[in-house]
């Protein structure tokens, strides 16, 4: 059994525990640790693990992989650098703290021979992080542009679809959960600046500074932008983009934009989110999907928490056996065939 | 310098060709098998590393890793048994062969601790099948479904835009390159049935015959059945399905498709490919895509070269730098930032 401690067990960490309690993949969650310990929201994590002192589960030599799901500066980023200092594996959903300081926790992960995973800080479910690593790793990238921020891109859909003002989008997106009670990092740009640096790192190799993003938010749209564009056949999206310049330099970029109809962006709806990555060998590869939420988050924490613990990756390893699957409720993805006529 | 064999020069073998002459990667391309070496397509070949035998590479003990993109069941069979059983790595883009004795020939590889990589075989450079084995590895995977035929797709979209018959599609597409001069098997959805078994295997970890796929093909497809399609908002696809039914056995199905125009499959023109994923955890993950042409299926290959020396996918390894792009000639992705009214 490989010990795992859970820092947060909001939405996200208590879709983690879910995961782990309904997967036997060999994991054994010995803490969680919470900020208020009588406000748990799963019954996935027994009482008797829960902690309030994020030092406890470093202290016991049990625990390999850490799980930071709490989000913020502190104590996340001491409670990772304690993890990475003492060998273990780090799985993170921060993109603000990784955004901040990656650069640093990766040097120390790779002094430490320790594994630090964040797929989940980027694009939720969406395996972007992981495609440009990997599969996708011999292309010279010439771009990546996306849709990172699912409040933005809700707001703007309904603004376009029902045609709402903004503050009226914004308070349906708050009243549907898309929008927390202070959305000044989502309308401003800024979460979606943090994942672009992030995404950055793994299209051009380098980390850059925050401060590199020249960030323009959504407030200024107005229902007469979003007219406008739909009368030119376009729409508009906050899109963030990186781009190699013509001097190698990587150009970063959040801003809203009216793309064409047929762009693959402009399709994406609501609260979904996109990527577009534009590489010399394959072309403009698009990866779209939920990104964020509680389930679409532990999606790609789980994902990271295998290749954690070796279980995925290995050139050399069989597929895995894939879990059984419950009897589907989900809604129809596609239609029956149809009738051809002859 | 890890050593190369390459089998097959002709569209994607140039570019596999290419991609290893302009990247310095480590490998050392020594002998490319072709069946006319007089037909040879590309300067990144010297012509003294040409052989018409394909037993003679399997002779040279500096050849690590085998590149199978000739296509065909001989001797692309026999070879890569031949590789695989004297431990050299394996990639191949051969989707029929993989469909047909993919279990036999991972089987062999695990024996001989070789690996066999074949991401190259389905939605070209897509990266689907490493998205299953990767990062959504945690989803229980109720179905795939996509579109994994670039003629058919490029057929039907030319009979819904341009209101041609399906003869006249055809030849459109036969003379951009899009259907080859026998498109038998592009048609009768036995090339997309091919990839479905291969999907199938990663997404729910278990090999099926190609008999157990329904399958059905867009041949008696006609421009009335589009035209009553596009009044009811839907466009016809050839989805290729492969789903969980309620006694855990897995539903294999090829077959045109009637889909509402919101379907992330429907959006989905001319020659691209596209593949979604509904998992319990990541919801619906969609990734689009080229499917095919010798850049965009070498991308796929070399993925899986990197992957098979060793160079990604281990849990501690640090970014590869990335190569420098040179100056890009593609058409611009996105316009430019609108002017956003105050």
């Amino acid at each position: 059994m490989i010990g795992v401690a859970l820092y947060g067990c909001g939405t996200v960490g208590s879709a983690v525990a879910e995961a782990l309690a309904t997967r036997a993949d060999g994991f054994e969650l010995r803490h969680v640790v919470v900020r208020d310990p009588h406000r748990l929201r799963t019954a996935a994590v027994p009482r008797a693990l829960l902690r309030t002192d994020w030092r406890a589960p470093l202290a016991d030599p049990g625990v390999q992989v850490v799980i930071e799901v709490m989000g913020g500066a502190e104590p996340a980023g001491s409670l990772i650098r304690g993890a990475l200092r003492t060998g273990r594996q780090v799985v993170t959903a921060n993109k603000a703290l990784i955004a901040a300081a990656g650069a640093e926790l990766e040097a120390l992960a790779w002094a430490r021979g320790a594994f630090l995973g964040y797929e989940a800080a980027v694009a939720g479910a969406i395996p972007v992080l992981d495609a440009l690593r990997g599969p996708l790793a011999a292309n010279r990238i010439r771009r990546v542009a996306g849709i990172l921020n699912g409040t933005t891109n809700y707001i703007l859909t309904r603004m376009e679809e029902d045609l709402l003002d903004l503050p009226a989008a914004l308070r349906q997106a708050q009243e549907l959960g898309f929008a927390e009670a202070d959305p000044g990092a989502d309308l401003s740009g800024r979460d979606a600046a943090q994942k672009l640096v992030i995404l950055a790192r793994h299209a051009f190799g380098r980390w850059l500074p925050l401060e590199r993003v020249r960030c323009e938010g959504i407030e200024a749209v107005t229902g007469g932008d979003i007219d406008d564009a739909l009368r030119a056949g376009e729409r508009i999206r906050l899109v963030a983009e990186a781009s190699l310049g013509d001097d190698d330099e990587v150009v970063l970029e959040v801003a809203p934009r009216a793309l064409p109809a047929v762009h693959p962006l402009a399709a994406v709806r609501n609260e979904t989110n996109a990527v577009a990555v534009e590489g010399d060998l394959c072309g403009v590869v698009v990866l779209a999907g939920p990104g964020a939420g509680g389930k679409a988050t532990a999606s790609a924490v789980y994902g990271d928490l295998l290749r954690a613990a070796g279980s995925r990756g290995r050139p050399l390893a069989p597929l895995r056996t894939r879990h059984p699957s419950p009897l589907s409720t989900g809604t129809d993805m596609l239609p029956s065939p149809i009738v051809i006529s002859s």
